[in-house]
């Protein structure tokens, strides 16, 4: 890439003589592009943007405005020493007004995100992941694919979520088992979970693949693999096995087989998606042991 | 209107040849004022504020600074589609800084924001509606008159919201009855009932007028008129109207003859001010079945 | 101070004339520094932030980009009667990008923010306090000194916070017994105590010295010192004394013996630092009545 200049620019707009622009990239106004920054092809950066020194943005992506990508991690803010400190995101973003992504992350493709965002230092995000609006994740995270957090989820450092997980309003993964201390121990969260509207999880645990913790609940024991659990200590109720749809009676869980929007199988059902897999793909979404029903 | 230069204006500011702006408008610093915006009288925005096409905004409103008036719904974010989605906002708004509002929603007169609140598409909003700090509205749903929402409330879609509601801290109206699924059920709040900090209500549940629900109760069935629900998983532990001030020993519900700051009985009481009202006005506020005690 | 032109500035900036800077003060871009601040020496003030009238920061401070200091209290909005509502924040402070502080509180030295905090009026903050991302202090409160609130809490008007209190995310401090009424009565939480993730207090409690509300809780009743409190409705289940490190055994509350990060023992240990203290330093911290163990 060697165009250096947007296709189209607002009023007011500072952008680094160092700054890398794609072809066909457009600035809304007030933006600031600093030395350093690589924005691919088709890149649009609404108004009062800011993009900071070592940020990779992918072709295609769309930036909202009010955002900060790359931002400065906590202990360099004085010496602005963001360089050492990339942020790469992959191709066709779309991060909404407000968002603050830290140096110091790595992000997949087709990554999304609401309002007034913040992502810290040092987390991998895989592809195809969503975000929502006032969602924080602390740093030091490890997120898979295609998870969805809807709003206002807050993960604390070393919390690790695995593929194909969905996350909802207000839950909020510890990871201090007596705070304060320097001893953080993160929540693991396997493929497929669902953490409903509320759910507090306390440092350490695992969530296991396909459980769902309900609305409220407050996780104090490992959850077993396809376990529903419910209240306030939380208790293993059911098995999601069990629950249907109030309406039609039909099984609902696992709900990869009855769900199908944002997922990589939207387009057939996922065992057909997951059969034509071959082993390093299924490797990709950690789907080796995943046994299709 | 036809005036097309603000009054007063800071420095920066970038303004579209097809604004239309009120008498006596004032811009901070920064601001960008979209073509096909209208700007009524005595408008007062702050700097680095952004209003798209397609907003209306009532005469006397003040927007702090850092806002975005017509936020893209998120489909049509890539081809910036603003002018089919209006954004009507009524008179004497006071939109506190960091507010987004999407287009696609009308507004009614009286309008409040505390800062960071989101408000999503197609939803309708009544006359004196709050909306408190980073509270986020997540469209489709329909909000009465004089509805008081505190902050970090958020509000899932198709939530049905009716006139004299109270929605205090980290209330979670919820949709999804089995998440994740497309078959959204919304949560209807009828009039005067409180929702006390921390209360989340399970999809489609309906909450009765006066009821009461407590901090912290997780609401999994319809909850009765003028009934007093705690706990997780809720229980009705009482009826409102038995509950006292505890230094007085006055009873303190239904509110309505208890309190009124901000309501438009404020000065004299409710029954003086319901007893005035005639059948279209009764009806307005949804109040044609309350029986005045 | 005299100096009156930064020692360095982006491009777009508005510097009122009667702002009065110190030596070495840095602007990012698009900066409004409005008259009637004054910045003290070494200041770094990021791109877009908005420092009012009546703002006054101490030396060494640094400012994100975003942040609005001296916002106008709410009454006030319409005639901008700043002046009357001066901002004081002590030297070295740290401010993370979109901060809003309103005018009319009194903030220590060493404070520090994380983004999108919210600080309203009447509020004073004492020395080396730190507010974790999105969290609000809704005004006329009074906080100690070492007082940590981690991210997303909420303090309700009239709380008080004593010294090096640990409040984790999604804590809420309630002030109405009866809401909606406006007999708010504010939570009284006393030095050392830990509110956990998720933990709701009720209106006009008292969180005994070093006293430990467990995650999810819902405060009901006034806590006694060194108590542990879990559940809906909380109840006294332990004693923090008797809490111990699951992987070593030892005793780790009161924590003051047992964690030293931030704190102003960190170069030894509390006993150490306590014994060196002569008393209007332990007055300062409210420390006279602590026996040290």
């Amino acid at each position: 890439m060697q165009h250096r200049q947007p296709a189209q620019q607002g009023a007011h707009c500072v952008i680094g003589r160092g700054a890398v622009l794609g072809k066909n990239v457009t600035l809304g106004h007030h933006c600031v592009i600093e030395d350093g920054t690589v924005l691919g092809d088709d890149v649009f950066v609404d108004s009062n943007t800011i993009v900071r020194g070592g940020v990779t943005l992918g072709a295609g992506s769309q930036v909202g405005a009010n955002c900060i990508l790359g931002e400065y991690p906590v202990d360099f803010y004085r010496d602005h020493a963001r360089h050492d400190h990339p942020l790469v995101i992959g191709a066709h973003a779309l991060l909404r007004s407000g968002t603050i992504l830290y140096g110091g992350s790595t992000i997949g493709q087709g990554f999304q995100t609401g309002h007034n965002v913040t992502i810290r230092e040092k987390t991998t995000i895989g592809d195809h992941v969503s975000v929502g609006t006032l969602s924080d994740i602390q740093g030091n995270c490890r997120i898979g694919n295609y998870v969805r957090l809807h709003s206002n989820v807050h993960i604390g450092q070393l919390s690790r979520v695995d593929d194909f997980v969905w996350i909802f309003p207000y839950v909020v993964l510890t990871n201090d088992p007596t705070p304060p201390s320097g001893n953080f121990a993160g929540v693991h969260v396997h493929s497929f979970a669902i953490l409903a509207t509320g759910a507090l999880v306390m440092p350490g645990l695992e969530i296991g693949q396909d459980a769902l913790v309900a609305a409220g609940a407050i996780v104090t024991k490992p959850v077993p693999a396809y376990a529903v659990v419910v209240g306030n200590p939380g208790r293993v109720s059911s098995d999601v096995r069990r629950i249907k749809n109030k309406f039609t009676g039909e099984p609902v869980y696992p709900w990869r087989h009855h769900f199908t929007t944002y997922m990589p199988w939207s387009d057939s059902d996922f065992t057909t998606w997951y059969n034509a897999l071959d082993l390093p793909q299924k490797r990709h979404y950690g789907l080796e042991q995943i046994e299709p029903e």
